[in-house]
């Protein structure tokens, strides 16, 4: 089991703290979003006497609600297409090791999220990985590339869109490609659409709405980002296909049932009115727009525009992200702060890919940004690996 | 992955409900015993603004409360030896998954909780199990058995005590006997100590408390039963050997944190006055004993009177459990009445053993456990494959 990325940092933040240095977290997608007041008083207000299991696959009223949220979203489905889950995570590891078999190969664009190796880990599935380039923004990778990495063994495409960690948001003509690719090969296309309202450039095409592999597609759903409710721990498990239902239940069932609280604030959500999105979507595209800009306007460093999501790839000029992301807490503060950065490293699956790239998670407000991107400039100017250009 | 025992009757039980039958749920450990007021109020009293992910092993504050109360049980650990667990579920998936390989063998004495079966299949690991009997009151099996049945691939013990399914308590002798076992054989001890408290006859003793052997043992804990909160999802996975606590961690930053309300529940429980379980206790021990002489009341039918949890383990006259609890869903009802019962074949892992048997939760209200015992007893006259003795 490989140790989270995202977290692993974490000690020498704790650390840093300690000695009373202020740390900007830009390393984990933990939205400063308030989360809506109309979901968490449903939780306040609830008057029940005994916290009980739910369904294996969450609440029956929560799941037909959700039937509501999906087909505003132009994706139809009915409440027995859907197991709720324990976060996005548990979706994804039902998708491992509910559809897969120990041995079975798995094809992620790299870089992917990096729990995603985690949960294959735990399901005995190998990665391959083809990689995507900050060059390219981290668009598809080629076709070819794909059926390079295609053996007898691939059972399944995962895919994140909006992508976690670039940002890269898929166009309508590369789903398209990666349908084709499902049907030629009769494999599984697993979707991770944590993101899928936060898009600033473009439109969003799910995977659900490609049309005649209804049996192909895997919906890996979260509430976690879309309403910041990410303690709730409740996510979906979404896929036309019986057979993967079955199984999934299976899984459901050994852990006996999602968490209650939150899915009334799941089930509270999608009573929201249809605009409550447009506010989050405006904030997030303003700190994009900063955080995008502070970064490519300082020496060395190179960010593509992100279509989507809340994060932000970027090519700095150093030796070893893993390094200077650690160095930053252990051994740098400027004006009495630093920020942690996610080193890319963790989210490549070949050994030396990510070493000049971190992912930024644009989850503080644009003051805390500006503060952040400060100490970054300062930070390279200072970091001994620096490698001048 | 094998479908839950307890829970794969549950489409039947739906459909005898949407025929108008009203159903005694004796087939779940879901306690009817109202969640504490004050822990309920924690949740709905809080006022933070953002539902944020928590820490990977548990929010600080809560880890350090919970020392508290595993100091008034004689457990003496630090809030770095706890992680919390969305449920105990995830406890045992984590004692599986972190502390053993895949292929590693580990020794249950059967009958035992139906999950763990499914938790071993999932980390790849085989279950031995070593039979105790209905005869014995399902004491702990001779000595001999577990050591016919350790082999060099063998790497723990697991236990449940009190036991579920069969409300056995072990006595402190047994856990000695389990001590001087897994000393000589250098295995580990999983404990599930999720019926602590409910003991009614004889002492209980934690495997925390056994001396000398504190890097052999993990507890597997969870509050679901204790309070009464088994929809909160919250568990923990407790020991005092760092290199499984830094394995298990990796499985817990994968899948990011446990879920946030349930912690704050959990938390304000161990602030209930120390005499809280007292009527608890009382309640389930009333339950028991109108159980239990239900039970042996009916001709054929053996119940012995089990120590501890809330579960009783009964010998029926009939040919096949399986069938018959779900002929009592799908062809029987008395007074518009029936009940559903858990078959014990599911709790064994060898084929074959518990098929006259059935596990019984008394977690309803006697009222409610006579008019279901009234059922049962109609039953086993009816029903077409009753063995007469």
């Amino acid at each position: 089991m490989p140790a989270s990325p995202i977290r692993k940092l974490v000690p020498y933040a704790e650390a840093a703290k300690k000695r009373g240095i202020k740390v900007y977290h830009l390393n984990i997608g933990q939205p400063d979003i308030e989360t809506p007041e109309a979901c968490l008083n449903a939780v306040r207000h609830s008057d029940f006497k005994v916290l009980e299991y739910s369904h294996s696959a969450g609440n029956e009223s929560y799941r037909k609600k959700l039937t509501e949220y999906y087909s505003k979203n132009n994706i139809h489905v009915n409440a027995d297409q859907i197991i709720i889950t324990t976060g996005g995570s548990e979706a994804i590891l039902f998708g491992f090791m509910a559809c897969l078999d120990p041995g079975d190969e798995v094809i992620i664009p790299q870089p992917f999220y990096a729990n995603y190796n985690g949960f294959a880990t735990a399901a005995g599935v190998s990665v391959k990985p083809i990689s995507s380039s900050i060059e390219t923004g981290f668009a598809l990778p080629p076709i070819k590339d794909f059926e390079l990495a295609i053996s007898e063994k691939t059972k399944a495409i995962v895919i994140c869109n909006p992508n976690n960690p670039t940002g890269y948001l898929y166009s309508a003509e590369e789903m398209q490609v990666l349908k084709q690719l499902i049907l030629k090969h009769d494999l599984f296309l697993f979707a991770d659409e944590a993101y899928r309202e936060f898009c600033y450039d473009g439109e969003f095409t799910s995977a659900m709405h490609l049309e005649g592999v209804e049996d192909h597609v895997v919906l890996m759903d979260t509430i976690s980002k879309r309403y910041s409710a990410c303690g709730g721990r409740i996510g979906a498990f979404v896929t036309k296909n019986k057979d993967l239902l079955d199984a999934a239940m299976k899984f459901a069932q050994a852990r006996l049932s999602p968490p209650s609280f939150a899915q009334i604030l799941g089930e509270a959500a999608v009573d929201l009115p249809d605009d409550y999105f447009n506010k989050t979507k405006a904030q997030y595209r303003e700190r994009r727009d900063l955080i995008v800009s502070r970064l490519n306007a300082m020496p060395g460093v190179f960010c593509p525009n992100p279509g989507g999501a809340f994060y932000a790839m970027a090519k700095l000029p150093i030796d070893d992200s893993d390094k200077f992301c650690q160095w930053l807490l252990e051994s740098f503060s400027y004006k009495g702060q630093t920020v942690m950065l996610a080193p890319a490293t963790g989210f490549y699956s070949t050994v030396g890919l990510g070493k000049n790239e971190v992912r930024l998670a644009y989850v503080i407000n644009t003051d805390a940004i500006n503060a952040a991107m400060d100490c970054l400039e300062k930070a390279l100017e200072e970091y001994p690996g620096k490698i001048i250009t």
